[in-house]
Order: structure tokens, then C-alpha cells, then sequence
């Protein structure tokens, strides 16, 4: 048994038995001890942004870290804008990255790179292996910080070195699953726990602002029943790591993207409560705009954070203020549309809302990286069959088709939608190979308006005016045309093209009654 | 004028007069300024590592820097694997990096992160602009830094306040052109090219081992009539930012990529010259190989490192030795195969090398990230028609269709041709539409050998014995296959697939002789 045999040992044991790919040289023999050893299950990526951001995605379906193989520093460069979302979405990911071994680092060959240094910024956890012999107690800190709640980003280094050296024959081997960390919230404060409830009761409208695990179907009840009884308000973040929505479901309905808008929703709340969420401020900041969305007198109050137990607190609220008896507010009621009411004819994001909304499977997961034209789902599809909604929590585009990856790994047994706009899919086009390869129940819709629309928006709204000739140039993606059902194909996915809700309807249809990877193309 | 004005301006005196982008809403009045002022060429890119790849290439052909315009510390992640060989290479590249706003920072919306950390480990120069007052010489020294030779990789942060902030009606305005900084080498040390004169002279058999500028028509013709006075060998280094070759030019053959070669190569050598190169190290550490590759008894003595005016110092050195009477040696002869001599029939490495050497343009750019097919092209193509061969000097691959970007918009009079693998050019496939937009004169060839099939070799060089059905599956790129023409045509570039040399050499001749982006599939 090699260091990297221990390494895969070690990470069995910790229950992370997917490993997400993109080996080179410095890797090899981490290559071979997964070939030595079973149980891991392999997915090779084309490009490092495809591994990380599948990483990410199996996290949130999972709730437990995939690891990562990834090559020396430029490799994990590669993969850094995924990084950075998962660490924003806080999911649990153990990257192992190849480092060269440790007498050579000093050489300073081509690759050589400060690979803590890249690793640092969009990491929770970052260490370098010493030697083959640290490598299980590496790897199991490793785990344990990806695994602590509500999850991180570690890297660990694996020098060539400390993988390739033999361990002597006395190394136990841990038994698969035998070392899984437990979970360990941060305690609960019964102070913050009695002062919501203090709140809650107080005069006047309060919003429930809800987080990372408050958007969990079990949590989000709780939250529906202190609804009830408190006749308070409930918001979900702008973006969310999973979200559980459709019919049945209590509604939280999403704060708006937009400064105006969110301050609009915001606007009556004189206390926000706030459950794993932050005090909400603008995407980005623009010269003559707010930075804080919620009206200036409003007061915040922190029933819980993302380290504490979120479902457990919403409980203790419930149980503080006697709401368990109260049947959940807001729950959303299942809406049919009959194949015929569906709209037909030129695209719009409504049409496209409702088609989804019509179609989509039960228990589907949602990957929505659908940007500007994606911002009308929400509202139209809270009556749909329910399902959970993941959006990029770090703003770095180039997440979804990973994601994707990722859930429908994580979940073999549910459809995955990913929504995506043109400009986006484009970052991490090469996910399609992947879900070809291993054949992920994965239904890609590419809304395709030929610009990165949410930069037209956003030139106007950070007061430049009207984009002239170079301008546009550089928001739009029409001169040439992406043929995404050509550049589907040629990675082995299945696709076609629609230019109405019509076509669209019955390709969506089609897709997500069948099994495996396809790809639509709708024109808008 | 605002902060963003000032910084186009500056920039244009700087004569960087290129800007790879692929800007986001923070950038949007960078992207705004680009459009009032005039004589900047904006060229999109659909992902960062497009852009910050096709700087470096830029920087190789057109001798001055190129800026990116990147979103955030995202953004320049996705760009990082490319500026890391952007930094080996020694390419000015001058990185203008969207910020949030400076009091927008602190307050962690999704796309916040440590853009500096992320910065640092690719960067030569890393600064964030403090106010839109500071811009013009925040910019000026961005410049500064990366025209310093032999050429460095400058991060300028801008915050979206500096950007958009006016500036007094009377802050002068730079003209074009008129702030380009003076090429500050490090002086030569006349000892060194004492010593090294000295040396030349002694018994036994000598290497010159060149590298960066030393690589270039002038200074290798100086360093051939050095050959032809002394006897000495020439050789350049594995990795070449830009090599002349081709009839007429003195060759200097590269030094092989493996251990064993390499040894041999140099082991009769017992001094080696260094002229803007390194001593010679293994790309990667292997258990029982070396990791110094000269011979163990040589002796290094350098004339000039990659800060010096190469060619100057071969110039003197020539000098000492009365060397500028001989005819240079070692130039290679012009080697014309008729279009009947050309091999047909299966597709192997020599055969192809055959095509390209006879086929290819005068004045061509060759940008090879062919990986383990590309390595018997040197030899075939040293009487090829005169040409530079650009290689990936951080070994991140990735590089080369970028590169090609970059180099044909530094020189649209040339023909690029980008010798890729199938494994390496799905990083960075994005590229292609670039090129189909810009129209540019780029030839692209896929040596699909449809595996990472330099990580085949490896899995046995690093010693972990045959790749089982795993690790098989992590080195293989066949299931799927990938479709190439598929692939290209859905990005706009016409694109032909060849499964024969005969049916390679017809489409290959075709590409070269007609001006646009062409991409060819050659099944290996």
C-alpha cells in the first residue's frame, strides 16, 4: 500500500466515494490506486470547472462532499470560478490536487506554481500532504472540514512523492464508511431562539429571511407553520443553494434580483428575522443606487447562521411560540395545465415558464443558470410539481451544465433540468461529453437570445448610457450563431432546436419522459 | 472624462491597443469608454481563458502587450491557467480586472472574493486602482511592468468607482502612442561574456543552450556563426515561447521532453552556456529518474539571462570571438516534397510532420499544443518554408487555440496554423468562435487520437504499472468520440474531417491557401 492507496482508503471511509476528474502525470498514481481499489465511482471531466462545479451540484443533492482530482496548481486554476461558487453555496468538496513531488517543487519546472496560493482564496481548508504517511490523517481533515457544517471547500496537496512511497505493511486500512464525521452544528443560542419569538409577536409586518438549509422542505414547513400562527412573512435569499418548491411546498418566494424590486419587496418589514440568510445588499454596486436592499429603520434580528442546525431552530421558534398545531401558511397548490392550455407560438420567458411549469417531472431538480430570461420561472412555477431549485450562489457563470453533472450523480433516479442561457453554457460547454459518457438523466435547455442580455440591462443600469457599436459588440453572441444542437452532437448529446413554445412543449415533453442526456435549443 | 476614460487613453499611449474581453456589469463602464474612444480593438472571447490565453500569444508575435478586460476575481480564475503560462513565457500582458466598487467590498455580495490573492500567484504585478484620480498612473505602470523584458504579467484591479468617478475638466489626456515605455534591459556583464568567450574555446564539446529572445532569426543566426567559429552545439530549451525555424534559419534543436532523451542529448556535453535559458530540469519528478538532465559532471557558466538583451549578448560574444566573418553554421536547407512524394494512406506521426513541412506557408505561425503526437514535428519540419513555433511554456494545456487568436490578430498577414490533441483543445474550445467572428487566418488541425494519450505514457513512466479498466477509462476520450466537425461548424468555422494522410494533405493544403478560420479533424 502506497500513500495514495491510503489516500483512497481514507476517503471510502469517509463516505466520499465519487471523485470528479482531470488527472495528469502528477496524479498518476492516485489514478492507480483508484484503479486497485473499488468503490470509488470515476467521472472524467474535459476541462476543471466541469469537475469542480459537479462537485458542487452532487453536494446539494448528496449532502456529503464528492472528492476532486485535479492537476497541480493551473489545473485547480481552472476549476477556481466553481470553487468559488461552491464555497459561496458552502457545499462540502474535498479537492485533491496533484502537486510535484516534493524535491522537485524546488526545480521550479514549468508547472511549478504557489498552489496554496491559488487554493487559499476559494478554500475553507487548505494543507499540502508531507509525506505518505500523513496522508490518512490529511485526508481525514480534509473531510472533516468539508464536512462541517454547513459544509466547505478544502484542498488538499498531494505531492507525486508522498503518493507514490510505500507505507510500511502494519498501516491499517479503515473499513469503507467506518470514519464519516459526525455533524457538528455550532449549539443553537436559546437567547436568539426566545428573542425571535419576542419579535414575531411583536406589532407590525415581519419577514422570516431564509437561508442555505431553512429552504429544505422539512425547514420550510416549520417556517410555514410560525407563519400561521405569527402572521409574519417569508422570503427566500436571492440566490439558493436547493430550494424546495412546487405544490405542497410553502412558498418562499425569492428576493428580486434587482435593487429596485428588492427594496420594494422589502420595504414594509420593520424586523427581519434571519435564518441562515444575511442581511440582504445589492449584487453589485451601481453610482446612484442603494447597497442595502431592506428599508433604512428596519432591524435585523439572527435566529440562526448556515453553521448552526437551521431546521432545528425553526423548530425550537415553532415550539417557543406554540405554532406546531397550526397547519403551514403559504403552501402551494398544484397547478395542471392541460396539454392543450399550453401556450404555443413565439417565445416568451412566461411561455417558457409554463411550459416548464407544466411539464416538469416529480421530484425533478432544477439547475438554473437561465440568467436574465430565467428570472420569470420562479413565480410561474411555484405550482408545479415539486422539486428543488439550485442557482449559482457565487454569481460565477459557467455553474449549471457542472451542477447538473454533479445532481444527477448525486440523484440517479431523478431528472435533472438544467436551465441555461447561451452565454453561460458556453464557459462549460464541455459538461455535455460528460453526460454523454455516463449516460446522466439530464435535460438541458439552452434559452438562446444571442447577447449576454444581463449585461445589456446592466449597462444602463450602472449609468453608461447606450451601448454603441463596440459596445454591443462585445453583448452580443449573434455574429456567428451558436448552433448548440451542433455543438451537442459533436459531444454526443441528443439535441434538437425549437423556435416556439410549441416545439418546445413537445421537445421538453419528450425529453423528460425519457431517460438520459439531451439538449433543446429554444430560440428566443 | 471618467476614471475609465482615463484608463482607455492610458492605455492607447501605452500602445496597447488590443483588448481580449470578457467584461460583466462591473466592467460596463470600461466597456463604455472602449466605445467613446477610438482605436482600440476589442476582441470578445466566450470564456476568460480564451482571452488571457490569445494575450500571450499576442505578445509573442506583436513584441508589445495586449490587455484583457476580466470580470472579478472569477473571471480572472477562469483566466488563470492561461496566465500562468502567460507568466512562464514571459509575456507582457496587461490585466485590467473588474472590482465591485470600493465600498461595495465589504459588504461580500456573491462575487466578492480576494481578487488580489487570486491575482498574485500568475502575476508579476498585481495593484488595485484607489480612486479614478490614480487610474492614468496605475495603468502607466501596469504597462511598465509588463513591458519590463523580457515581458511580465501586469493585474490591475478596477473598481467600479474609479471607473465610473469624474475626473477634472482639465486632467490631460495622453495622445496615442506617446507614453509606450523604453525596453529597460538589465545591462550585460562583460565577464560573463568574458567567461563564456573562454570557455567556447576550451577542449571538448560545448552547448549554447538558448532560450526566450536568444530563439529569434537575428539572435540565432549570430549564435550559428558562433557555432561555425568554436564548433559548439546549439540547442533551445523544451518549451519555446517563439522559435524561428525553417529553411534558412540556423537550427537549434529542442532538447527532448522525456528524461532518458534528454539525458543523452546533453550527456556528452561537459559545459553548457546558458543563453536565456535554464539549466535543464524534468518537466516531472519520477521515482527513479533524474531530475537534472545535463550530464553530472557539466558545468553551467550563463552569458545572459531573460532580463539581458539576448541577441546584444551573443553579439559581443561573437564579437570576442571574432565570430562575425564565419557563415553561420548549421542552417537549415529547404526540403520541398512534390505533392506526389507527399505519404498517404493511415495517419502516423512522421506522415503527418511530412504534410505540414511540405504544405506549410511561407511566414507561417505554428501553435503547437499537439502533446505527444506533436513531438516528431520538429525534426520533419526543420526544411519546412521559413516559420515561429509557439509552444505552451507553462505546460497548462489549453493554450493553444487562444494563442492562435492572439497571434493572428497581432500579424492577419500570416497564416496560423494550431497543431492541438483532441484532449487539450477542449479546455479552451470556446476558441473557435472567436476566430469565426474575427475571421481570422488560422488553420486549425486536431490530432485526435481520442485519449490523453501523453498521460498513457506517463501512467507507465511515473511507475504505477498498466492502467486498469478505471484509470483506462480516466485516460481515454472514446466514449463518446468526440465530433469535431460537429463541434467547430456549431461555432461558425467551416470544418472537414480526414481519416487518411492523402485525405489530410488535400484538406490541409486547401485550408493554407485560403484566408479564414478552418478547422481539420485528422482521426490518428
Amino acid at each position: 500500500m502506497n500513500g495514495a492507496d491510503n489516500l483512497v482508503h481514507t476517503l471510502l471511509a469517509g463516505e466520499v466515494d465519487v471523485c470528479f476528474t482531470n488527472p495528469g502525470t502528477s496524479e498518476m498514481h492516485f489514478v492507480a490506486a483508484l484503479d486497485r481499489i473499488d468503490r470509488m465511482r470515476c467521472v472524467l471531466g474535459l476541462f476543471e470547472g466541469v469537475v469542480t462545479g459537479a462537485a458542487d451540484g452532487y453536494y446539494r443533492i448528496a449532502g456529503r462532499p464528492a472528492a476532486t482530482l485535479l492537476h497541480l496548481g493551473p489545473g485547480l486554476g481552472n476549476g477556481l470560478a466553481n470553487l468559488h461558487n461552491a464555497r459561496r453555496a458552502r457545499s462540502g468538496v474535498v479537492n485533491i490536487v496533484g502537486e510535484h513531488a516534493t524535491d522537485h517543487v524546488g526545480l521550479d519546472s514549468p508547472l511549478t506554481s504557489d498552489l496554496e496560493g491559488i487554493a487559499r482564496p476559494v478554500s475553507h481548508w487548505v494543507r499540502t500532504a508531507r509525506s505518505a504517511g500523513s496522508i490518512g490523517l490529511d485526508a481525514r481533515a480534509a473531510i472533516e472540514a468539508a464536512c462541517t457544517p454547513p459544509g466547505g471547500v478544502a484542498t488538499l496537496a498531494l505531492p507525486a512523492d508522498a503518493a507514490w512511497t510505500e507505507l510500511p505493511a502494519e498501516t491499517p486500512v479503515p473499513a469503507p464508511g467506518s470514519q464519516r464525521p459526525p455533524l457538528r452544528y455550532r449549539p443553537l443560542s436559546p437567547e436568539a431562539v426566545g428573542a425571535a419569538a419576542r419579535e414575531l409577536c411583536g406589532p407590525g409586518p415581519t419577514l422570516l429571511l431564509l437561508g442555505g438549509q431553512a429552504l429544505r422542505a422539512p425547514a420550510l414547513e416549520i417556517a410555514g407553520r410560525i407563519a400561521a400562527r405569527t402572521g409574519c412573512a417569508l422570503m427566500s435569499e436571492f440566490y439558493t443553494a436547493c430550494l424546495a418548491r412546487g405544490a405542497g411546498r410553502v412558498i418562499a418566494p425569492r428576493l428580486p434580483y434587482a435593487v429596485e424590486p428588492a427594496q420594494a419587496a422589502l420595504a414594509r418589514f420593520r424586523r427581519i428575522i434571519l435564518v441562515g440568510a444575511r442581511p440582504p445588499v445589492a449584487f453589485f454596486a451601481y453610482p446612484d443606487k442603494a447597497r442595502h436592499l431592506a428599508s433604512p429603520g428596519a432591524a435585523f434580528f439572527t435566529l440562526a447562521e448556515p453553521e448552526q442546525d437551521l431546521q432545528a431552530a425553526l423548530a425550537a421558534l415553532a415550539d417557543e411560540l406554540d405554532a406546531g398545531a397550526f397547519a403551514p401558511a403559504g403552501v402551494a397548490d398544484r397547478v395542471v395545465a392541460s396539454p392543450a392550455a399550453l401556450p404555443a407560438g413565439k417565445a416568451s420567458a412566461e411561455g417558457i415558464a409554463a411550459v416548464i411549469a407544466a411539464l416538469l417531472p416529480d421530484n425533478a431538480i432544477v439547475v438554473d443558470e437561465a440568467v436574465s430570461t430565467g428570472r420569470a420561472f420562479g413565480p410561474a412555477t411555484v405550482g408545479a410539481a415539486p422539486h428543488d431549485w439550485l442557482a449559482v450562489m457565487g454569481g460565477a457563470i459557467g455553474f449549471g451544465l457542472p451542477a447538473a453533472i454533479g445532481a444527477a450523480v448525486a440523484a440517479p433516479d431523478r431528472k435533472v433540468v438544467a436551465l441555461e442561457g447561451d452565454g453561460s453554457a458556453m464557459y462549460t460547454i464541455q459538461s455535455l461529453w460528460t453526460m454523454a459518457r455516463e449516460g446522466l438523466d439530464v435535460t438541458v435547455v439552452i434559452l438562446a437570445n444571442r447577447a449576454y442580455q444581463i449585461l445589456r440591462g446592466e449597462f444602463a443600469g450602472v449609468g453608461a448610457g447606450t451601448p454603441g457599436r463596440r459596445a454591443t459588440d462585445m453583448l452580443t453572441l449573434d455574429r456567428p450563431h451558436l448552433d448548440f444542437v451542433s455543438i451537442a452532437r459533436g459531444m454526443g448529446v441528443e439535441a434538437s432546436r425549437a423556435d416556439t413554445l410549441d416545439e418546445f412543449a413537445r421537445q421538453f415533453g419528450r425529453s423528460v419522459s425519457r431517460p438520459g442526456p439531451a439538449l433543446i435549443e429554444l430560440v428566443i
